[in-house]
């Protein structure tokens, strides 16, 4: 093992993103060499700032990846597609935030402190992260798992609009200055059939299939078969997967409400064993990546407002079934652009860090 | 049996829901003879139209029951403690909106389209009305118990701010106001730490225990023991006890959306029997109270913005398990200020009315 550090490269520099992967490598403990800047040709030779100094934007290309131990991707899914085994094959490992590895048998789907070990065998050079809602879900809940033996997991999400990001905030501002809005006529709204629709009826394109200002709206993506939609089915599929659970029994209803960061999540989990609530108290207490926050006589439970800004995913209402010893609820809020962005990817590149320098 | 019409009287005309069955008595099919309008001494002698007709609002008082076939009961919970046994005891049969006597084991708690039967055995000549969350769950969950034998229920609800009456649509519209209004820096509340609990740091009291405008709050009620709240074990116990399912497994989890009217909810049904969407959606299609909305990729699906203003619970995004044939996914909503009202309260005087004159 050389002591030469590894060198990083950020692909999609110049995103959102990219931005806040930026702001990480500054923030945390300085594990990288060489840190290379990478975008689209169009961005090229933009500089930007990364550990206090300025570095030039390279653009993607085969030759830029020569030399380089790790690339993370924040890119958009046909991007990834296009340039991410281009890096494997040049001898970097790929940690990748899209869609489009995250199903691929011969590629791990990692989630640091849920399945690092996942991250060690990597055929393809590929190491996937997963989808924002999935990830503020599997922290508390692999770490319940790890100790009770998950069986069932059912999930109703209330979800922010900034899922369907500056698209979706803009839609649900409009919407609310037209019905909670300045005008005295505004007040009344939402209380008379079809009010908030009929106003609304002539506003311009949203991400969202109903109105989401003074409403709830039951689906998000696209039709996936059997009247599932395609965000459900890829909660289940990506749960199962980090789990190494693939015969896990699911049940996940995604709806968006009108919050604009931090997803929210009820959620219902059957286990192998009895469950109490003082034990769960005690793991997700100690949980890495999850705050405790319950004691709701005293007003602590998470909210989205409480939750916004922040890295972990935050729990609270932790109640064991009535009816049922192996049966546990909870209520967890976390921030879909922290954790659910860039923050994962880092994680599991610095996770590689140690294992990946060239000889 | 006489031919003569039973008489009924509405206790507590003058109040929101009492308004609210007087135009019900307005526009079902008439089935009643004397009518008397009754409320608190301070209200008597107020003028009020039912059936065309100006009519006197009579004190409340023990007489006054005199020869009253049928009494519905729209007041708050200590009036009714109080009045309805003095009703009954004067020989009327009580049909009760409060929650006294829900639970009561003497007392059926009856919702016509799923229990219609139960009405019949009333020792203490009282029928109670469920709570507003509990009927609209119950009606379509009814309708499914019927044909394939409910197992479990799990029920995630994202429920309307006039489920805390005007107080809690005050606080959402001034809320609102703040956040979303018509300053300029409204415009980028919701999106950092605590700034929406900031923003409305001074505002005036709240029904809900955390800002509701650009959140979810998932606590409704007061503590009722090892982490549940109030609201969560009376949908528990009321499904029970209208299901005759006094061992049902339950899980209910209440949590606040900003919606003004409209509790929707999203359920997670396990039964004894394998189901097929096909056949929920016959059972739905025909079933009294429920209207079938599931067509997602056109679009359908209820959202409150449809169904506010109508009597049934709307509901779609049926789907079968992927994981287990026995267990059925649905999203519903239902007018709180409906079915929740006055309208299940006279649909069971209504079903009385044949059997409860005098001779």
């Amino acid at each position: 093992m050389t002591s030469r550090r590894p060198s990083l490269a950020v692909v999609g520099a110049t995103g959102a993103s990219g931005g806040v992967m930026l702001q990480i490598l500054s923030q945390h403990a300085d594990v990288w060499g060489e840190v290379k800047l990478i975008a689209s040709p169009r961005s090229a030779g933009r500089k930007l700032v990364v550990r206090g100094e300025e570095r030039e934007v390279l653009p993607i290309g085969e030759d830029v990846f020569d030399g380089v131990d790790v690339a993370v991707f924040l890119v958009p899914d046909k991007v990834a597609a296009l340039w991410a085994p281009v890096a494997a094959a040049r001898g970097a490992v790929v940690v990748d935030s899209s869609s489009v590895f995250r199903l691929d048998d011969d590629v791990p789907l990692v989630v640091p402190e849920v399945n690092p070990h996942a991250a060690r065998n990597r055929p393809r050079s590929l190491v996937a992260s997963p989808d924002c809602t999935t990830l503020s879900l599997i922290v508390p809940v692999g770490a319940l798992h790890a100790e009770f033996g998950l069986r069932e997991l059912t999930v109703s999400t209330y979800q922010a609009v900034s899922g369907q990001g500056r698209e979706g905030v803009a839609a649900l501002r409009e919407e609310l200055g037209v019905v909670a809005g300045a005008h005295p006529a505004g007040r009344e709204l939402g209380t008379r059939p079809g009010d908030v629709r009929r106003a609304l009826g002539d506003r311009a394109t949203s991400p969202f299939p109903a109105p989401v200002a003074l409403n709830v709206v039951p689906w998000a993506g696209t039709a996936a078969g059997d009247g599932w939609s395609s965000a459900e089915r890829s909660i289940r599929d990506e749960c199962r997967k980090i789990l190494g659970l693939p015969h896990l029994r699911t049940a996940i209803t995604c709806v968006y409400v009108p919050v604009v960061t931090t997803h929210s999540m009820s959620v219902h989990l059957c286990f192998e064993n009895e469950v109490t609530v003082a034990r769960a108290h005690e793991i997700l207490a100690t949980a890495p990546g999850v705050v405790l926050f319950d004691n709701p006589a005293a007003g602590d439970f998470p909210t989205p407002s409480d939750v916004v800004g922040t890295d972990p995913t935050w729990v609270g209402r932790v109640r064991r079934s009535l009816d049922d010893p192996q049966a546990l609820e909870l209520f967890l809020c976390g921030d879909n652009l922290r954790k659910g962005g860039a923050l994962n990817v880092a994680q599991i590149a610095e996770s590689l860090a140690t294992s990946v320098t060239r000889r």
